[in-house]
């Protein structure tokens, strides 16, 4: 049976990988490198990087494969599952044209438990036996770099998405949200007072930006900053964590 | 002005480490590693090895520290309170043993962003400046082992204690709830009907344990497999998470 690594590399600082993450893509015969466009192209740049640092000496193959582009018109959830659908149909593809690889690995942004995709697409390709390797989470690098906890002492907290919080409003029962896959900066749906908000974008790279402070004055701030960064870079990846003062 | 790097290492598994832990590692002065008592050795052991491993020709220097012993009598705030200032204390003495060394690092279980104290501790001695540096948590390992998303589809999930879970029950406005810092199986406490676990302990490590399927099925199991384990090894951190089926 052959084996699919999904190793979590972090969030852009190529020293996110972890020492079984290295081990993992030198265990590999094969690594799949997804194609996103060229808008994209300094993101398949840096798992090229990724790879040419930990794979030094051995004998993994790097492959590169298109990625399937999601179609946006009609119904989302069935926008994203034939896109799902694609996206295993891509991956076998590719995998197929290699029968001598045995164990193949995908370089996944973040960890593959949060807010991806990889374990239900991973799902679709039949007698594939799946292990992940866990990664840095967009989260972790956006405490870190903030040098905050994400929770308070013995408190819960939630982690959603920009189209929840903007559908639901503040989740009940917590005073920390943290907020990912936000193209629209949907704090701006909450009243601000009272809240404190600390955001990044691009999290462990070179072009890392960090904004904190009470979300009524950091909100415009926010942004016109990413605003002008997304024009600037061609895309950008936010997060945000948001806590309300007791 | 001295530095105090707080290196998250994971969960037991010495390839947790990152990249960046490593290099952390061998730019520190000095690391300070607690001593907890015979029960807890292991784990002391366990950040000995991970050093040994990481510094290979490094300069660092290694010291080890008593760690204070709550005072579980009283308050619980005000018990977690002195105790955070006694160990604040104990790293501030420690350090100033060190007076050369102008980088210091501890070695934190898990990330330091996650139902940890180091932040807090930390920001009790003066004129230190802290960075963090992320590292694989307990949840990432647990949905890591189990090869499954911690989310549903564009879904929020909660992460919170095994003392709210109790206190509070079923947190509204979700249907996959982690649970953490649980010494009790807290999940006795809800209906099991319509609800799936997914539960591990020792993650990562060798004795690595994992249970998973519905709760009214499994609660039994977990608690006597739990209790068994924690008789044998002296202690054990567990996780889990719970999900609605809807």
């Amino acid at each position: 049976m052959r084996e699919l690594l999904l190793i979590g590399i972090g969030t852009g600082n190529p020293e996110h990988v972890t020492l079984a993450g290295v081990r993992a893509m030198r265990t590999a015969d094969l690594i799949l490198i997804p194609r996103k466009g060229p808008d994209k192209a300094d993101l398949a740049d840096l798992r090229h990087q990724i790879c040419a640092s930990a794979l030094e000496g051995a004998a993994t193959r790097i492959v590169e494969f298109d990625l399937p582009v999601r179609d946006a018109s009609g119904d989302y959830r069935t926008g994203v599952d034939a896109w799902h659908d694609a996206i295993a149909a891509a991956w076998g593809a590719a995998i197929e044209q290699h029968p001598e690889a045995r164990t193949v690995a995908l370089l996944i942004w973040g960890d593959p438990s949060l807010y991806d995709s990889s374990l239900r697409i991973a799902a679709r390709i039949p007698e594939l036996r799946v292990k992940v390797i866990p990664g840095i989470t967009a989260l972790q690098a956006l405490t870190a770099a903030h040098a905050i906890a994400v929770n308070e002492i013995g408190a819960p907290f939630i982690v959603t998405t920009g189209r929840q919080l903007r559908g639901q409003g503040w989740p009940a029962g917590v005073d920390t949200v943290a907020v990912m896959l936000d193209g629209s900066c949907s704090f701006q749906a909450l009243d601000p007072e009272g809240i404190d908000i600390w955001w990044g974008a691009y999290l462990g790279m070179a072009e890392e930006m960090l904004i904190s402070g009470p979300l009524a004055e950091r909100s415009a701030q926010i942004l016109s900053e990413r605003t002008e960064a997304r024009a600037n870079h061609g895309w950008i990846m936010d997060i945000y964590l948001l806590r309300r003062r007791r």
